[in-house]
């Protein structure tokens, strides 16, 4: 009975890591597609991110039918009931990333970003990829460490769209409404990632120790 | 046992309904903080959304507590499912009017939302207010017709959404790039509260019939 349950946790564990696999692979597709203009890649990213959020509805049957047949308690219901609450962030992570890949394709020929913050964008992309990687790291790790990392590389993160809100707001911006309105949304779609992210490290760290990570820190202090 | 069961959850469904009344109050108070430019209703209103915020504790532990105590099967098992993701719409909701009245707040005393597009966000405040009112309703009725008039509701939103970015757009936007920005930003708020009133009346009706609003759809057509 015991052994039935945690093969059935460690799929559903298994099927989370792949939505966060996959995640990381859309988002760097999404902001290729964004900053080559390449309709094809943004179409490609929209398709896969489409098929992740597909996999939502199979994580949540797996984590109520381990509810319904083996009425787990203690640390075994918090696993799955945290496995649930993953789910959402996985999927919006998905949905998020399937928003930029459509800005690109809307705006296909044009650029969506234009030249003054486009290294900004690149790097917010790739912060972007590194927090989905750290994420699938404490999905697979669960260690207290690694979950209190991605909350310090969301903050490269944070810094990254603050200086993205100054470079449109700057005095020099001639790039025009259109553009400012685009970016300002592109930005909010990569620091909502990013904050996805760190719930999941969060929410693993809970889910195997039964500990917030604020409680973490206050035992660090 | 039963009896007990039926008690426990008829708390949660009213802690969540509370959450919910909240957030159609503070997305109203947010709304008059916002154009009004009024600082001190804008910080009352941050205040109150930390506090909604915080009920998302006790009805997480209520809903885990029941799936413990009484090890729920079939609709009941869906039902404190369900009541575990509606937290989150709930206290997402919350979240995004706080960021309304953090701009406010910010901002203050200079008015966030210039004269042309003050209508439209009087609008989409009130529209809104109305969405919240409405999925205050399912959570009370879980009546598959108040759910499906929220998503008509939504597409109210959804309209004035787009008017909004056409506006920040037009020619004659001569209200520069900074409230530009800001106005992009709450436009995404609103739809983003919008959704979640969605979702809360989605959810609702899933918990209480086993049906998903699409497949009552389908049987419609």
């Amino acid at each position: 009975m015991r052994t039935r349950f945690h093969d059935h946790l460690e799929q559903l564990a298994d099927h989370l890591r792949a939505m966060c696999v996959r995640n990381r692979e859309a988002i760097a597709m999404a902001t290729d597609a964004l900053l080559g203009a390449d309709l094809e890649l943004a179409e490609r990213t929209i398709d896969y991110c489409a098929e992740t959020a597909a996999m939502r509805e199979d994580a949540e049957h797996a984590a109520v039918t381990l509810l319904a047949l083996e009425a787990p308690v203690a640390g075994e219901l918090r696993q799955v009931v945290t496995a649930l609450q993953l789910v959402d962030d996985l999927t919006r992570m998905s949905a998020l990333t399937e928003h930029i890949a459509d800005a690109a394709r809307r705006r296909h020929p044009a650029d969506v970003v234009p030249e003054p913050v486009r290294d900004l964008v690149t790097h917010m992309g790739a912060a972007a990829v590194d927090l989905a990687d750290a994420a699938v790291g404490v999905l697979t790790t669960a260690d207290p460490g690694d979950a209190a990392d991605i909350d310090a590389r969301d903050d490269t993160m944070d810094d990254l769209h603050r200086a993205l809100l100054a470079a449109i707001l700057a005095e020099g911006w001639d790039n025009g409404t259109a553009a400012a309105v685009d970016v300002t949304l592109l930005g909010r779609y990569y620091e909502r990632f990013g904050d996805h992210a760190v719930e999941v490290g969060r929410r693993t760290l809970y889910m195997t120790t039964g500990r917030r990570q604020d409680d973490e820190v206050a035992q660090s202090l």
